[in-house]
């Protein structure tokens, strides 16, 4: 956010009005945002596609590949909902996952026929932080003898880039979806990475901007935040990553050791930023004002940040007991300090908020 | 621009990953920036959903009103490339233009049949300035006859707002679409404005924002510079209307006058800050290049600005005998002595390259 006021600030922000000078700076720089994203997550420059953030790119990815001609497209039920609502408006297939979030590379295959377009696969769950194992299932003999050869995979790696390393470039994915705001930059941006050689159907057109695979004057200075953004965040990872995986790693420790607490989703093979909670006999709203209460700052920028999900698609898939849960994600600002205050206050407040149950 | 920077910079924009006290301010300023452009154009707040700008305004028209079941879709040969590409992806009949470029009622009345969901009439036109009468066609009881009683109307308004008067509510309009970056906001940012009452299909899905009309993290530093402009843009209009009329009017009174050249488009009814101009016998960069050389500064906020247009779409529907044409536009900033400084170069540098082609 900083950077991107910055740039803004510095008149790197071509008025659109003018072609000239201006406007050849403001082409300038958002030509160098594009290197500074497609360095984040390995791929280039070219198959880089802005647009208004990661649920646009997703809405892109399902009309671009799959609606036009409309074909088979198949996801699974942990997928966001902006892959669930667009996937299900045409002819779709739902794969359901295992106790931890994870497609099973078989059911994956048989869901595949001769007229499915397009695959979503999600890197990283966006609630319980669960990988798939991307790699592999493309890498699947299976999958492969199964899936057409003008299918495309679209990956869904809002979650993931920033917070884990992504190499677009040779990764077998044709289509990757990322968001500016999920990793520092400012909200409104994101990008769809269309490998080369793919050509996709524009869902936004009546200009040949990004070369015309979306119309439409772009974002500027969004998008010079977001090169930003994706330039410290691929600075900061090589430390970032483990620092937040040793500070998740402490909460599931505590968790594992902890009555009526249930570790969601995948434990090792997770984002590193993201662990997730079941609560038992309590709610999770009161557990969070509890938190607040105690001076456990919840999502402030000097503490890591907490949320309670509603019942959800995605917990439902997994057939996990709990009715709701609650979310722990850190980021660059966390320190060890803030999670052990956390650790210290979060059993107080469940005590507290069972006695109160019986 | 200023007024979005400053906003920026205040610090209105709230880290989208806060969603307590910061995250209130910034739906508070996004409210805020909402009721600023619908008093731009006359509409309701609820009315207004912010998106990427008008070209997704569009879309979002299109496929929320007419795509999605499909249904027959009617626009002019003079609309935006937006309009018309999105439109001729289904089942649509394109309305011949008279040679100042205005629809036909008759024509209009005869296009519609049971299946039309979507008829598009674009305020003013973005080349010529034409103004369509959108009121009176409206009214116009054979065209009222022959429209579906579901079919809806779309007004591309890109051009016209913050440039004349709009009164969206009470109109009969029931899609208007409006672009920031036209009157001085950011880029990458505009609305649709749907009409109370009026369902659309949202293009962009996976979450409730805007009314669950438009999926995705609100652009938020964009729509407060968006809301900041229209305001402006309000405040403006009363004197920047007549201003920019009295400015194109010279330039069409002087070219009346010069030999071989023609006023393309409605000299009276037109939007008051473009004016289109036929050159007979030379081809317009050189005359853009000879302005520049002549330090009658070409897209410079200082003046008025000018710019060639290739063979279009509009020219061509008008029956305009003009392969090339030379558009120029006046704003806020543009002071008489530009426009004389213009006058007084364009003679010599048209003799001039007559010169050179004899």
């Amino acid at each position: 956010m900083v950077a991107w006021l910055e740039a803004s600030a510095a008149g790197a922000v071509g008025d659109p009005g003018r072609i000239h000078i201006e406007g050849m700076a403001a082409r300038a720089a958002v030509e160098s945002a594009r290197e500074q994203v497609a360095a984040l997550v390995g791929a280039r420059p070219r198959e880089v596609v802005f647009c208004s953030g990661a649920t646009e790119a997703i809405a892109l990815a399902t009309w671009g590949a799959a609606i036009q001609p409309r074909r088979h497209t198949v996801a699974s039920a942990v997928e966001h909902s902006a892959v669930r609502e667009w996937a299900t408006r045409g002819d779709h297939t739902e794969l359901g996952v295992d106790a931890l979030g994870r497609v099973d590379v078989g059911e994956l295959a048989d869901a595949c026929g001769e007229a499915t377009g397009l695959i979503h696969l999600q890197w990283g769950n966006h609630e319980v932080g669960t990988l798939q194992p991307v790699a592999e299932l493309l890498a699947d003999e299976g999958f492969a003898s199964k899936r057409p050869a003008d299918a495309l995979v679209h990956v869904d790696a809002a979650q993931a880039a920033g917070r884990v390393p992504l190499r677009f470039r040779d990764s077998g994915i044709d289509l990757m979806s990322i968001s500016a705001h999920k990793f520092g930059g400012p909200a409104g941006v994101g990008a769809l990475v269309v490998r080369r050689g793919v050509r996709i159907d524009p869902l936004i057109v009546g200009g040949d901007q990004e070369r015309a695979r979306r119309a439409g004057l772009e974002s500027i200075a969004s998008i010079i935040g977001f090169g930003a953004a994706a330039a410290a965040a691929a600075a900061r990872l090589p430390t970032e990553r483990p620092a937040n995986r040793s500070q998740t790693d402490s909460v599931i420790t505590w968790a594992r050791a902890a009555d009526g607490v249930t570790v969601l989703g995948d434990a090792n093979d997770r984002l590193p930023h993201i662990v997730c909670l079941g609560l038992e006999g309590v709610e999770p709203q009161p557990v969070l004002l509890g938190l607040d209460r105690a001076g456990v700052a919840v999502h402030s920028g000097s503490s890591c940040s907490s949320e309670s999900l509603e019942p959800s698609p995605v917990l439902a898939a997994m057939g996990a007991d709990a009715d709701r849960s609650l979310r722990i994600s850190v980021g660059w600002s966390t320190t060890d300090a803030d999670i052990d205050r956390l650790l210290d206050t979060l059993p107080r407040v469940l005590k507290d908020l069972r006695a109160l149950g019986r």
